[in-house]
């Protein structure tokens, strides 16, 4: 475990800003007496709110000010050029300078994949960083699912350089050697899909980099049978948000059909506890550390609607990425393909 | 209610072929007298399954022998060019003569696309038919969901169309006249998405066909804020089967939850048939007639793996699709469009 562990957060992100970013941070520094945390963001605001728990003094919350806020509605490009003095942007920069080691941010997705494309920089040899996250499964161990909506469409070679991520980090969290990974299709055989698809799978195939096991359906997700599911951007965010709609769906019907007959509305209440249990297990809220992999930094995007718990567990999966050291283990790997290419130049 | 209905039904398609086509196929008959089946397929097989049943001499179950089948693993454009004897092909045949007034098949969905396009043409002014299905929501009514996979990428007026044929499909299937139609995107702000999405949200919202309420995301499916959603082949694919995923991720482990507690055992118990209930309406396998639209002629595909009543499922939504005179329906309002731009030009 490492000992000075300092992680920036954008504290004015998401749809509850500070509301739900203060009590996580509080949470967090409480929970991990190794962990400093900058808070960027408007000072009397994050004041006012680290008063009211208590933790306005407390010497490993640091208080950053910044006087703007990059909204949800704030295009990309307008976000790299003008928000500079963002909670934000300033967030990245402390990364950039080597003052935190991650940075965590529950604001606008674009905007941030932008920003800290452009603050951070890419590995060499990546051709465009991704979104990844950790998706429940029928097994003991999460799939972990890539691009989450970073990039709307990608090219075959973009899909096969989120395979390499993606065992990379899948490997790094199971402490497997060989994570299996797969190519999210819409049919299992051959001839399916379009032909960005088709092209990364010949190149996931070709590649010792990579254990690749074919074609998942959406279905197959939540199977287990993959580590790593590939896809591009537009779809991966559909398909996260679409689980996130019909669970919540299935327990709003339960309970409901529990709440028709008597005999059935005393074991809801008894029941509470483990719908709860399960609804955390199969919401993506709670596997919330999605972060943006190919970088020379650590960024985690904690859930627009993240409450405090999230976002706390994303301040953790920002702790853990640090201690596993992703972007030097995937610079690593890139160095040796980059290498090889020349060589065989 | 028709008096006089014939319905040609692939059954050799899908993961069971006839053992889950026949027992569909014989209780569609008991259930609607007016009903009538042409059984597309290999004769002897299909005798000896009927003859099991003990429906051999059925009066209103006709046996249509082909020499072929479409496989999953058959290229679309192999099925229509060498698989003229097959039992999708054959059935499709008897729509296009007349001789059916739609048709059922769980065969390969890209074989009996093309297929279907290729048999019986697309209504004047549709530039590509849609597969469409009811995908449940948290209201009363389900959402309808398309393209699902008809379509791997779709341009701007393609998704436009697809808004059209959506709402006289909703509007038809709900019984009312303006169903609030949406662009499923990965975000609800303007200057989310690609630029097909973003074109395509100006021509539905210029046009007076669509009553447009704005971009959905994928969590937003099951709210039933919309009764139309709009999104590519692709994208629609992996939704629909996602959701497939999940609901049954959710009841293995609610089920799992309840075995590790004596308490909970017994409950499991009792809660057996709401559990088995309420999956079958979250499962998109009930929802199963999944329509081409924009054809000629009524086509309904069923899943893959459907059982016998989810097939079932499938010739009901055939019978009621004939009694609603669909494609009469969608081919008056695209007529209507093009005798407009006709004008104007």
């Amino acid at each position: 475990m490492l000992t000075n562990l300092t992680i920036a957060l954008d504290m004015m992100g998401g749809d509850y800003g500070p509301r739900s970013s203060i009590p996580a941070a509080v949470r967090a520094v409480n929970a991990n007496a190794n962990l400093k945390l900058i808070l960027c963001g408007n000072e009397q605001v994050i004041a006012k709110q680290l008063e009211s728990l208590d933790s306005l003094s407390h010497p490993r919350l640091i208080i950053r000010h910044c006087n703007d806020v990059v909204t949800n509605a704030c295009e990309p490009a307008v976000a790299v050029r003008s928000k500079k003095d963002s909670s934000m942007r300033v967030a990245l920069d402390l990364v950039k300078s080597g003052e935190a080691q991650a940075c965590v941010s529950s604001g606008n997705t674009g905007a941030l994949f932008f920003m800290a494309h452009y603050v951070l920089k890419m590995l060499p040899g990546v051709k465009r960083p991704a979104l990844i996250s950790a998706v429940p499964t029928e097994r003991k161990n999460p799939v972990y699912l890539l691009d989450l909506g970073a990039n709307v469409h990608c090219d075959a070679q973009m899909l096969y350089q989120f395979g390499i991520m993606g065992s990379v980090v899948a490997g790094q969290a199971l402490g497997c050697d060989n994570p299996k990974v797969s190519l999210l299709n819409i049919g299992a055989e051959d001839i399916k899909g379009h032909e960005e698809i088709k092209q990364a799978a010949q190149l996931m195939q070709q590649s010792e980099l990579i254990n690749y096991i074919g074609y998942s359906e959406g279905s197959d997700i939540f199977s287990g049978k993959a580590d790593v599911i590939v896809c591009e951007g537009f779809v991966g965010n559909v398909a996260l948000k679409t689980c996130e709609g019909i669970a919540k769906l299935i327990m709003k019907k339960f309970t409901r059909a529990l709440e028709k007959h008597v005999v059935y509305k005393c074991m809801a209440f008894m029941l509470a506890p483990i719908i709860k249990k399960l609804y955390k297990r199969v919401n993506p809220d709670q596997y919330n550390g999605a972060s943006l992999v190919g970088l020379r930094g650590i960024v985690v995007k904690s859930h627009g609607n993240a409450s405090a718990k999230a976002f706390h567990a994303a301040i953790d999966e920002a702790v853990k990425e640090v201690e596993r050291q992703l972007p030097d283990k995937i610079a690593a790997i890139f160095e040796k393909t980059h290498s090889k290419d020349t060589a065989v130049e």
